[in-house]
């Protein structure tokens, strides 16, 4: 049986102000601080400890781990930076507003974008100064792998290949990994270890914050899920993804 | 032509108490802390960025690193955390404050622990708690390689290989390095970089959170080695390191 543990970043400056984040590399806000400082103590608290980290290339994801593991005391634990754990790329969106957007765009089209699985976004163009072939911490990666504006079913591709490939045979080996990562890179994970269809990974959000801990059986099929915390939050983090699914 | 910084991680706790810390994973004070953030500030204001950055596996060189990182903003960059940075292993005496040490060993065989180049100090014991055979972070480290109680030479030992098979072909590629490490481990990369002897190296001490940057040829001579910083500051690193030299 293995064990693997996935957080959201805490709230970033954006969260706040309501803007389509994306891959700008926008830092925690003080409350998101205080999340991860949580998050990392309810890890604490129950004794978890890992071999391996992975996180993204950018900050919101990079500070909640050094939170966690100075609360859990491993700020030694090798960590992985990988883009491929990036938040969706919100395309030509990035930096707007809710207000801007729908006075783009128009309410309706914003809520497609929002709510379909596999709807991107209008594309961020090549000449754009905000794309990411002109970032050095993409210099590595492939022109054709780079996105310019993904639907969450973009997300969940370009994820997997990091999934497969590296993740997976290192929990295989009996590493203990954890991830922390974004709402939609974790939902691209949450999708394809639980099977669940574009409805149902639409319908869920993962809390920020709040260490998520999976059990899986020797085939990787999930045999528990369950949230690390104090009952209170948890029981609230629990009934908001279950509502979220209800809403939809 | 190449380039390289170098940083020592700014003022540890037990810096204050004058305590043996060698491998004891002690954090920064605040002291230490303010010192990494002015050095971090001082890159950024220079304009510097890199590829890569090395650390050890001891919190106080990695908070250093990030408090830098996150100054010149570069947070997403790759860094590897590796135990041949660490400081030099103190034996039996990591722990011990001066005056226990010279309570229980003498004066005069703490000076030459001290001073000697090739003199380690007592071994510590592999029922010691303490011992790096006992610690997670050293797990993939094979017990041969493990030390127990260094001297100089022996740090220089146990670095060269991480120099020579890993960061020396990096830099010949191009890639332009960050090293925030400790007194030892950087005195253990400046020896062989600018071919001292044992008293030559003994008699530096580079100062605490002030980048120094090596400019190198193609056969790796050293051009030039500079400190990055205020003038006032810069000029009394520089004072301080060659006082150190004559007081020899």
């Amino acid at each position: 049986m293995y064990k693997l543990v996935l957080i959201r970043h805490g709230e970033s400056q954006w969260n706040q102000q309501n803007r389509f984040t994306g891959w700008v590399d926008v830092d925690l806000s003080e409350k998101g601080r205080a999340e991860a400082l949580k998050g990392g103590k309810a890890l604490a608290e129950r004794g978890f400890k890992f071999d391996l980290a992975y996180t993204s290339v950018l900050k919101r994801a990079i500070h909640t781990l050094d939170y966690v593991l100075n609360q859990i005391d491993q700020v030694w634990l090798p960590v992985y930076k990988e883009w491929r754990l990036n938040e969706r790329h919100y395309g030509a969106l990035q930096g707007l507003d809710k207000a801007e957007t729908a006075a783009r765009h128009g309410e309706e089209q914003v809520k497609i974008w929002r709510r379909s699985y596999d709807t991107p976004p209008p594309r961020m163009e090549l000449s754009d100064p905000l794309h990411p072939s002109k970032d050095p911490r993409y210099k590595s990666v492939s022109a054709k792998d780079l996105p310019c504006g993904e639907s969450l079913k973009d997300t969940v591709s370009r994820f997997l290949p990091l999934w497969s490939d590296t993740i997976l045979p290192q929990i295989k080996a009996g590493q203990r990994i954890l991830i922390v990562a974004h709402g939609n890179s974790l939902r691209a994970l949450m999708q394809h270890l639980e099977h669940m269809t574009p409805d149902q990974i639409m319908a869920v959000n993962m809390p920020t914050g709040i260490p998520m801990m999976y059990e899986l059986d020797k085939d990787f099929n999930v045999i528990k899920r369950e949230f690390i915390g104090d009952e209170e939050e948890v029981r609230k983090a629990i009934e908001a993804v279950a509502n979220q699914g209800k809403a939809k």
